[in-house]
């Protein structure tokens, strides 16, 4: 961290400022320019905050010089992190690619079943039932009952699930669900970051649609740093002003997400677009671009759907995309 | 609702779909042009989803041609709602201006008081206690602690008190709070919304960082249906590409909002803006734009706030916003 | 075109409002609902301003039922547009993909033929000289210098040549030049747009950093009904609140554009990230989601470039690129 | 500027560069950190090219600690700018406030010049004629005929006027305006604003659509270190994913822009939301967060107005938000 001093900073005001980082148990480097006092802060700064820095009335400017986050940084940890779901033999990054279907509403269990099967056939690895904030029907208004479908169709199409959890009082639901991913509302719901960090399985971890890459990343540090280090990172799109999509999917999130961090990425042409005829275009450029893999809506007969069918593809559709992208599977 | 078919739709295929409407109980009137057929829709269309119709083979596009809230709409409900907080006299909307005001984080009981007491006296209305996404602590973390402690602060001052509901499972500790806050991250958490239709105390609903104003209305909607009149619309800043100020605080939000709606509308420029010396002039800009309230959070020392402090405005600046915005007060 | 009366319009009113439209030789029909008349146009509505419609008294909408662009939409010209450059045999659209590749920046003669050659033996067809908005240099300063360069390096290495026009008045300096490029912030110069229609070649159309997709066609558009066929669409990244990127490319904006057109879409990541480490993944992703071509900055020796040298790929790195994509290519 | 090197850098490696900054007249500060070497450059460092500097193998990061603007920075010119157009005694800036105003198309002279006295009676200073984007009349079109009529009417009614240069090729019919401005398309024009700088007369510089505050400034850097000093910043809008208004009017820029620079800054409601209805409560809060004038687009009767019409205040639109603005002009 660098701290920059303004031109009429006295020589005491500047010791006194001195004395409280050596007091923090911060080395100080002074370099004096012509018009500026720049002090360089070496050692833990993760304690100091900038903005409150920034308000004191010797202070011109804080610059922070490093990532503000470690355990998720690819400089201190260069091996891709390759997260292994279960005991389902299921892995994603590094070599592994994975991808995860199914419909945004679990129907009945029998329908879900049957898709679940075919869906496998074609290649996907994990199970979805997303109980997203477009859904009218949550967990919590059939009691387990989402979640429970949701087991019971993975367990008879031998394929883990992954569900979303939307808020800290479902958790007690989640005991057979593999992974559990974080939806782009609470992608900075700090509380449920800290609680998966001690949930024992893996998370899938979705930017939400107003943050940047590096505010993903910090929220992945949360994770990691509570003692979880299967963190799945979820490209799904960002808002802007386009209007032919519902968001923008952000296709070099991909190859930034994997400069910056060891952790998988993959990626969410579904919920970005809202439209089943542009997945498979955006699943293709999202494999083609280095994801680890995808997430892909799909249902038996997305028309019939009761809710969310325009984003899903059927199973004919899910089927060439899993074609189109076998050539970039490592 | 107007449903657009493409050119080479049959006769057969047209009265199929004529007559699915007419079953679902709407009117059809149809305008034959050169090239296109058009259906206006005419009844209760809110139960039809324009997302699935679009996918339909012989629907071209489906345009909506009334706004998708009802209970919030002027058209409607022509005169201003008027909320009152609780039988403590404090008035929102129409003629009556209302500030909230308090720290970002309450500190001790103590501290809070004194505060509380400093901002009543200075012209504020109603005390808030923030435990948002960048505070640390939060209600669960000190089980009811931060609850209780702005409750009595707001005691001792007199003054009714606003709080934020981080989760539904932390509703229980409100019973003592005079307003329920939505923050931006559960402004579209319906299970959130819908609960709080049924809380019988007014809530205060801040648009989302990635939220249309038409969004913010339908979230208002799912309140005001479920049975809770009393809602508050608040303007707290829209993430852009701008890098000097925390967001983009969009102050024609607050005469787009009262044509289109009755609800009372108020503006937080120390959310949006996370800058103390930007507060006063965007709070007397928001009061000149015609807003109902204002949102500030202060602290007694805001270079001493253990976070949040650069947002901060001190007691004496909180007096000369009130000062300020005088002229504007009905 | 839809127009909703407000509910308490008289039949005076709306009688005047229809002998309008009908003297506008439009036909009118009406549907009259619960609480609303809708009147449908029928006709040619690019005449009538919808925005001076809505000021009227009893106006409450007006909705338009038809994209508002003819000439670019796929709906009247379902067959691909392939663009022929001069008599090159260069062609892009339907079947055919291009590469447009040089430099940001030409720099002497004989380094840009040296780089010109290099690129065309990797697989080039199109030699770029961009002058843009970032560069210092621009043909006025030194007069037709750097058109007149690139052209001789261009016919050195026998490949056509694109380059930018950044007024009118330089236009002509651009007679031997084979495409002609809009960059993003001319792409609502119409003045510009309508004299590109009369010019005689292909115009490469670059996507504003805040113009939604609908724009970009609304501007083809323009040169299109000038009398210009040969008009290729560039998705150059728009302006989002990522950091860790210039821009964000819109990689879905491909098979959107191609939907709704049958105008070739090419895609430059070099100038949407500004990062060369990026562009090459990113180049791969369009290729994969369906784009005609790509636009890739490249030079010489990348560190030494004069300017813009961060966003530019070594020739190494460019052949690594066409390697990828060939699996792409029709 | 600091530049931080990464941990596996040799002496030798660092030495060179060190020795490569001295050459280029910067003295060099070393600080050593536990994992990283971070050199302060101290001298002048806007020849230093940043992006470069950060593609070198050694190189991890490199920050920039000051503005990278200098003439428009308030900190080496404390003092506000006080513009005075032409010797019609008319002021911006510091303690005066100025308002702009017109129609966005001239129609003929006779209408023009009726509008002008009336916008002066009701205070208006300086008479405005936009040809702007959404124009399809520009000075080209009727030659000379646009700036002509504007200037004439200018005269009748004794008002300077400003005018939009929409491409430097029109500059030779602009020798009677009295301010210049540059539109949102053309902020970052570098070959307009360069020549701007000898314009000898006040230049209206309005930030564009996608550009940031940080960008606004350092184009009027480019006019004001090319010799001209009278700029005036404006703040018109920028794209959001917001639908209701035309563009979102950033109100904290004006406190903003304040802080960091001493030239006035003036707002454009009516640009900014394309709607009449919202111009006066966006024009009071302008002058509330304390613009230094406003640009006001007005007709004699923006019903029938031939473009822009719904963006245009009514005279007596126009006398009202005078009187409101009156309690903040100094």
């Amino acid at each position: 961290m660098v701290v920059i001093l303004k031109e009429n900073t006295t020589k005491k005001q500047k010791d006194d400022l001195v004395s409280w980082f050596e007091g923090q148990g911060l080395k100080v480097h002074e370099s004096e320019g012509e018009y500026k006092t720049i002090l360089g802060l070496v050692g833990d700064v993760d304690g100091v905050d900038k903005d409150m820095l920034e308000m004191l009335d010797i202070v011109d400017r804080v610059t922070r010089i490093s990532e503000p986050y470690k355990h998720a940084n690819r400089k201190f940890h260069p091996k891709d992190t390759v997260v292994t779901v279960g005991d389902t033999g299921v892995k994603i990054g590094g070599d592994h690619f994975a991808v995860i279907a199914g419909p945004v509403l679990a129907d009945t269990e029998e329908e879900l079943t049957t898709l679940a099967g075919e869906l496998k056939e074609a290649g996907a690895d994990i199970l979805m039932g997303a109980f997203g904030e477009r859904s009218t029907v949550s967990p919590r208004d059939d009691e387990t009952g989402g979640v429970e479908r949701l087991v019971k169709a993975g367990k008879a199409a031998g394929m883990p699930v992954v569900a979303e959890l939307l808020g800290l009082d479902q958790l007690r639901y989640f005991s057979d669900v593999d992974v559990i991913e974080v939806g782009q509302r609470n992608m900075q719901n700090y509380e449920m970051l800290r609680e998966l960090g001690c949930a024992g399985k893996p998370v899938v971890l979705r930017r939400g649609m107003a943050n940047t890459l590096e505010e993903l990343l910090l929220s992945a540090e949360r994770i990691l740093e509570a003692g979880n280090p299967d963190v799945i990172l979820c490209e799904r799109g960002i808002r802007t002003f386009e209007q032919y999509t519902r968001s923008t999917f952000d296709v070099s999130a991909i190859p930034v997400l994997h400069q910056r961090s060891h952790l998988p990425v993959i990626a969410d042409p579904s919920s970005a677009l809202g439209n089943a005829k542009l997945v498979r275009p955006v699943a293709d450029a999202a494999a083609a671009a280095g994801a680890d893999g995808l997430v892909i809506e799909a249902a038996q007969d997305p028309k019939k759907a009761r809710i969310g069918g325009a984003a899903c593809v059927d199973p004919e559709t899910f089927r060439e995309i899993m074609e189109d992208i076998e050539v970039f599977i490592p």
